[in-house]
C-alpha cells in the first residue's frame, strides 16, 4: 500500500516558462491581461517562438500548494500526469525534493510535458498561456485505491475539470474519499475556468466536496453574484467550509452560518503575486490537518500569502514560517 | 553564405539548473565554495537527486556574452552544441528570441544536452557542478567557412578546451579569422580552468589570440604570479590586448605597455555577482565593435556588469543601458 500522507493533490502537472513582455506583445496573440487560455501544440510553439529568452520551473496551482504544503513540513503525495521528458523530469525531481509521494508515472509515449508560457508585464500582470499536453492524458485508471489511499485530505483543482477524464476521475477521488473518510477539498482555480464548468462545480459542491478555496471572483462566479456581499447569505445554503480569500481585503472563513474574517497583512511592497492564493491553500490546510482551529488555519494562510507576495516566484520556501507568532 | 555578424561565439552551450543549498550539501559532495567541477552522467542524477527544487534558465559563460552583446543591440551568432531534446530546445529559444544566429544543429542523437547545477549557498555564493553532455560532441566539422565566415570578432571560452576535439576546433577557428582578418578574443573561463590548460592557453594567447578577457584570479594563474601587482609588468612580453577585471578594485586594460585604469561604480548592495564578468565583455565587444575609444569600451563593460550585480541572473536584459552617459 502507499503511504499514508495528510494531504493527496490530484491536478494538472505544470512546468512555467516566464518571460517579459510588452502590452503590444498581449494584444498581439489577443489574450486579455491577466487570463490563462488554454492552447494546443501548436499554438504553444508560435507563443514560445515569440517570446523572448525565458526562465522555467515547476508550476500548477495545487502542485503549487502541494508543494508549500510539503515545504512548510506536512506529509504529501501527488497524482498529476507528466511525460517521460525533460520537462516532466523537472517537475517530477522538484516535488520528489520536497518529499512529496508521486503516484502516477511519466508517460512513455504521447503528449509531452505541461507549459504555462507565463507572460510577465511591466506592471508584475501575469497572462498565461497553457498547454496542456501530457495532463491531458490523466484518466480514472490513475485514480485507485491504491493511488488515492486514505489521505486526511484530497485537493482537488477546478482545472482538472478541463482535461477529458476530468469529471469522471475526480468523481472517483470522491467515492473513494468517501469510503476511506477523507476530506475533499477543491480550488476553483479561476474565475474563467468557474465559467467554463459551472455547473459541474455547483454540483460537486453541493455533493461530494468538503473545503472550497476560492477568491473573490471564482465565488461570485459560481454563485452567479455580482458583488461579494451578496456571496454571504447565499452560502447559507450549502453546509461546506468556505475559504475565500479577498487580496487586501483579507479572507473569509463560512461554515454553517458562522463566518471568520481574517485580515490582511500590510506590506510595504509587492513584487509577485503569483501563487499567493495556493500558498494561502497550503498553510490553510496545513494548520487544518494540526488540527488548528480555523482562525488559526486563516492567520497560517495569511502569513505565507504575504510572504510569497514579498518575493519572486510562487512557491513556499522552508522557512516562510520563521517570524511566525503562534497565538 | 551564412549572415556577416559582429561577434561570433564559440562555447559550451549549457541550460543552468540553480537551486539554494546549505553548506553542509557542499560538504557532503566535496565541492569547494564557489568552484566550478565537470561531473559526469551519473555524477550529475546523484547531484540532482539531492538538490531542492530548481530554476532553469539557459547559460554558459560565453553564451550569457552572446545573449547580452544580442541584446544590446549588437549582431551576433553563435556556435555550441544541445542535443534535440527539451534543454537543448530551450537554449536555443533562448538565444534565437534575441536574434542570435544559431549555426550549430542539435544532435539528434547522443548525450544530452549540457546542464549546469548551480548550487547557491546563502550567502549568494555558486558553487558549480557542470555535466558537459552534448557540448564534448562539438567537434572541428562544425568550424567551417561556412558557419564561423568573416565576423569582426570571434569570441571563445577556456571551457572548450575541456572537449575532447576542443583544442582542435578552435584551432580552426583561429585559422580561418587569420584568413578572413576577424579579431580572435579568448575569455579565460576560470582560475581552475586556466589551471588545467594553461600551456594550451599560453601559447594559444601568444600565437592567434588577440584580446584576452580575464579577472585576476585568471590572469595570475596563466602567468604564474602571485599578486596582480606581477603580473602588469609580465604583460610586456605580449602584444595582445588584456582587458582584466578586478571586481570592486574596476578593470584594467592593457596593450603595448599602454594601461588604462577603470573604477568600479560603487553598488549599495549586491544581490548576486553571477554573469558580471560575461556582461563586461558583452559590453565591452558591444564598444569595441562600434570603434569606441577602450576607455570607453571599459567604461560599457563596467556600467553592464554594475547592473548585473544589482539583478538576480546573469544575462543582461534589452534596457540595461538606459540611464548610461557617453562621454
Amino acid at each position: 500500500m502507499t503511504k499514508h500522507v495528510q494531504l493527496l493533490g490530484i491536478s494538472n502537472a505544470i512546468v512555467d516558462i516566464l518571460a517579459h513582455v510588452d502590452d503590444d506583445f498581449l494584444n498581439e496573440i489577443g489574450a486579455p491581461l491577466g487570463s490563462m487560455t488554454l492552447i494546443d501544440e501548436q499554438q504553444a510553439h508560435e507563443i514560445y517562438a515569440k517570446m523572448g529568452p525565458a526562465t522555467e520551473m515547476s508550476g500548477g496551482s495545487v502542485a503549487n500548494t502541494i508543494a508549500g504544503f510539503a515545504n512548510l513540513g506536512g506529509s504529501a503525495a501527488y497524482i498529476g500526469r507528466v511525460s517521460d521528458d525533460q520537462l516532466g523530469e523537472i517537475f517530477v525531481h522538484d516535488m520528489r525534493s520536497l518529499g512529496v509521494d508521486i503516484r502516477t508515472n511519466p508517460a512513455a509515449n504521447g503528449a509531452p510535458t505541461a507549459r504555462c508560457h507565463v507572460l510577465i508585464s511591466a506592471d508584475g500582470q501575469r497572462t498565461m498561456q497553457t498547454y496542456l499536453g501530457a495532463c491531458t492524458e490523466l484518466s480514472t485508471q490513475d485514480i485507485t485505491e491504491q493511488t488515492v489511499n486514505s489521505p486526511r485530505v484530497i485537493l482537488l483543482e477546478g482545472y482538472v475539470w478541463d482535461i477529458p477524464e476530468g469529471p469522471a476521475l475526480t468523481q472517483r477521488a470522491i467515492d473513494i474519499a468517501r469510503k476511506n473518510s477523507s476530506t475533499v477539498a477543491l480550488s476553483l482555480s479561476d474565475s474563467f475556468c468557474v465559467e467554463r464548468h459551472r455547473d459541474a462545480f455547483y454540483a460537486a459542491v453541493k455533493d461530494g466536496i468538503d473545503i472550497v478555496f476560492a477568491d473573490e471572483d471564482e465565488i461570485m462566479e459560481l454563485l452567479q453574484k455580482r458583488t461579494f456581499e451578496e456571496v454571504l447569505p447565499a452560502l447559507a445554503d450549502f453546509d461546506n467550509l468556505f475559504v475565500l480569500t479577498r487580496s487586501s481585503q483579507g479572507s473569509v472563513i463560512v461554515q454553517n452560518g458562522k463566518t471568520i474574517v481574517q485580515e490582511a497583512i500590510t506590506v510595504n511592497e509587492v513584487i509577485d503575486t503569483t501563487g499567493a492564493g495556493d500558498a494561502y491553500t497550503a498553510a490553510f490546510l496545513y494548520g487544518w490537518t494540526a488540527d488548528q482551529s480555523l482562525a488559526e488555519c486563516a492567520r497560517l494562510g495569511t502569513w505565507c500569502a504575504t510572504q510569497i507576495i514579498q518575493q519572486v516566484g510562487g512557491r513556499i520556501e522552508k522557512d516562510i514560517l520563521y517570524g511566525y507568532q503562534d497565538d
